[in-house]
């Protein structure tokens, strides 16, 4: 039995994470525990209670360890069981690494190649260091094109449809309001896109909008959502891989495998208003 | 520990319910065993000698009982175990069970009486039998409408958007295209949606559009979808609490809860076009 623990329920996204790993644990015979990532004190005292008394041959985080609470952490350290993290930088334990920084740098590349310079971000996150790889190239290539420093573009909001809505409907009714918006993930941009159409801007006619993740929903949206594929299965099924070679060699060096994300243009980015 | 069996892995539906499921699991101290509902006999074989090796305490399926293959339901009925179905009919084990019918009855009630007599719908499950309930009910109330029996405005298709963006696109394609169409769940009425959009009908003004489940994204998309809500999460809680009661009380009488969905107008049904 392998435990997996995940972190945010709601996004399609860790859903899909988790629809590989279990295709590929059911395939190779192992079966899946799975417990929320914990939110509260009482929350992780009830998931290292359930983890201890489960006969766990290994580990799945979908999330880099170092965000996990540090008793959760400190279990895992001392458990003596296989850890695999699925994670956007390096990690402690074997891992599958999301390129996410070289994918935002492609983005805003493409952005800055269509004329945009006010683009903000909408920023919509359960803990503030969970995109950071992601926010800080974001904010390094505006510097590097002239057009840093104004961090009223940053939308910090919550995690949830409503926080987006409500971040990026601020953001649009500004005087000089962004041309373009980055948004954390795909779920929020149908948020994003909503919030754009009740104040009568046309996407990409008016704005652009792009984000993260290509779940399957964003190539269905009106319009289609220009996106950095995070390869959501495909991560999950990388990470039991690497599981079972650790069970099957426990002395194996660190494992990294590398889950190239890749830029994908569609309807919703389109050159910058005059 | 606690298994839970989940038919459909795709649909945010399933994941709200899960949630529900493991939020209320994880206050009451349980653990979560996941297994995908298997869709073919090796998978089968595997989840059954999963589900084996593991010290479950209870069972949660996703769908009726009814609906799991044999050899499975079979386990389950002599495991000696609790188990609580999700469903939307009578079923065998203690049950929370989903007034889908009478649901599709206030949503067909609502159309007819916005004049529309042409209705589609959109029948995208994996399986023909998993929305038999609400197929009945529209098949019936066309017919006390006097426009019943015209079965090319059923698309039975697959349950991916593509199979619900074609379904959709052929239907509406004809030359006495449908006026309004049922989607057997919002996720596929969001490729509906853009179904529309690609063939140049505006929503509602020249075909509504209402779904089922109230996911999340329903109240985001443009228009936003008019849909019966199935209270995923609320059921999820429900299930467990059954589940609970019946580990503390082994000899109760079958128990049943009724999760009683409502029909929620937004802004994707209206008039008839003439």
């Amino acid at each position: 039995m392998v435990g997996v623990i995940i972190p945010v329920i709601q996004n399609p996204f860790f859903w899909q994470m988790l629809s590989g790993i279990s295709e590929s644990l059911q395939g190779a015979g192992y079966s899946l525990h799975l417990s929320h990532y914990p939110l509260d004190v009482q929350q992780e005292t009830n998931t290292l209670r359930q983890l201890k008394r489960q006969p766990v041959d290994g580990f799945i985080l979908l999330a880099a360890a170092k965000y996990l609470p540090p008793r959760l952490i400190d279990y895992l350290r001392k458990a003596g069981r296989p850890v695999v993290e699925i994670t956007a930088a390096r990690a402690e334990f074997d891992h599958v690494v999301h390129t996410y920084a070289s994918g935002t740098r492609t983005l805003m590349a493409h952005l800055l190649e269509l004329g945009h310079r006010r683009i903000g971000f909408v920023y919509g996150v359960a803990r503030e260091v969970q995109g950071f790889d992601r926010l800080l190239v974001y904010r390094e290539m505006l510097q590097e094109a002239g057009s840093g420093g104004n961090e009223s573009y940053e939308a910090h909001c919550g995690e949830r449809l409503e926080d987006a809505y409500q971040a990026a409907h601020a953001l649009l009714s500004c005087p000089e309001r962004p041309t373009a918006l980055l948004v954390i993930n795909d779920m929020l941009a149908i948020a994003v896109l909503r919030a754009a159409h009740d104040l009568g801007l046309m996407v990409p006619r008016d704005l652009s909008v792009a984000s993260f993740d290509d779940i399957p929903f964003s190539s269905y949206t009106s319009p289609r959502l220009t996106t950095v594929s995070g390869k959501a299965e495909e991560s999950g099924r990388m990470a039991v891989e690497l599981l079972l070679k650790r069970l099957a060699e426990p002395d194996l060096p660190q494992q990294v495998t590398t889950a190239d994300v890749q830029l994908i243009v569609r309807e919703s980015t389109g050159p910058a208003p005059l």
